[in-house]
């Protein structure tokens, strides 16, 4: 199993992020000053990348070596641009199947999404740079090295990513229990990305707006909801088995 | 969340056995003599429950009390006997829809099939005395509560159950990769039980000989299979599209 390897180092991290390295997150030691710490901190936030402060005792724990206030987490996949994705669906013959994920947070359900997302031949995942389950080792393995194959694209706004898909002609339906029709109501043979929201909340508000479709599963318990990525397992295959 | 509580004392646990609570697992201390300690043995052998023994350290740590080399522990639901889920099935107007779990071990697969099969309609889920994930705090947290609400059923050999279906006119489906057809060119509009195996074996020989019908889901990438709490998910509503 790939873990995540980490950067340490004001220097090293500022280089790495100028180089377009994966940074999950970087930890600054609290308190800690001076201009080489403040352009790190501006290069961290002008890129979208998480970070916290932590006493120094954190750092120690997370390398043995000298870090000088700064250790950043490196995501142990490359992740895809959404033009790189648009490339790959427009030299597909089959008509797209992208899935956009809105703040899903528990990287055993990414994990397993990602899993599913290669058994029906989705072209890629979208997430959201921020707020969004990281790429760790536990989703790795919950994809079964999945995670390795199937492009996933961050964008800052998953909206963008939406308004960018129907720019392409391809529809989006949003999975939400608020939907009146069923997505067995629901075409899925046209190019067409479908997103999921997270797991408590469900899509936001302005993504239910932005979507073509809105579609549900029928419930028939007492149960409020499905766990989501059996929903996505569920929604996915009904995209095949529409295709085949 | 509800725990798992515990009995603790020789008499106390065969008064218990003999009451038919549904004890998961006892604890024994190793190397203890007598009597009595015989006569639970026997008993507990003779239930088919799950008995380990342990060095005295560990029963203190389970229990403060005075547990006189022995602790059992209690499951937190419930389980139905195949005659009572039968019963429920006869004065249904809508087809049955039965689960059968072949050896499936970890709990929160176990949970989320609980949870995908309260929102199905599923009638009841039977799994096996032996070698099936018990259900721990874990299996209720993942099942929403649903553990609660679907009747679970645990039988001595799962073959006896699928004999049990079809005498009782009810097709018995195995979700296998080994099949040739599709679960879609099966019809699940009649009465029907679905097997699904375990996580890494799948199903047993035996129980793939004894079921009706082979289904598979069409697999597009190189991973070579779904979750299994993903699987289930994906046939169950297969049988809810068709039926609606």
């Amino acid at each position: 199993m790939e873990k995540s390897s980490q950067i340490y180092g004001i220097r090293a991290i500022m280089e790495a992020v100028r180089a377009n390295t994966e940074i999950d997150k970087v930890f600054l030691q609290k308190g800690l000053k001076g201009d080489l710490m403040r352009e790190l901190e501006q290069l961290l936030r002008k890129n979208d990348i998480t970070l916290a402060y932590v006493p120094v005792e954190k750092l120690n724990r997370l390398t043995k070596d000298n870090h000088q206030g700064a250790v950043a987490n490196v995501s142990p996949i490359r992740f895809h641009t959404l033009e790189q994705l648009m490339e790959l669906v427009e030299k597909k013959t089959s008509p797209a199947l992208i899935l956009l994920l809105d703040q899903l947070s528990d990287v055993r359900n990414f994990g397993a999404i990602i899993r599913t997302a290669a058994c029906t031949g989705v072209d890629g995942i979208v997430i959201q740079r921020k707020g969004a389950a990281p790429v760790t080792a536990d989703t790795i393995k919950t994809s079964a090295g999945a995670a390795f194959t199937v492009p996933i694209v961050k964008v800052g706004h998953l909206k963008d990513a939406v308004f960018f898909m129907q720019a392409s002609g391809i529809q989006v339906v949003a999975a939400t229990e608020k939907a009146e029709k069923t997505v067995y109501d629901i075409p899925l043979t046209a190019p067409t990305a479908i997103i999921m929201g997270a797991e408590d909340r469900g899509i936001s508000p302005s993504m239910l707006k932005a979507a073509d479709h809105l579609a549900k599963l029928p419930l028939l318990g007492n149960i409020g909801s499905l766990n989501v990525s059996v929903a996505c397992g569920v929604l996915l295959y009904e995209a095949v088995r529409q295709r085949s």
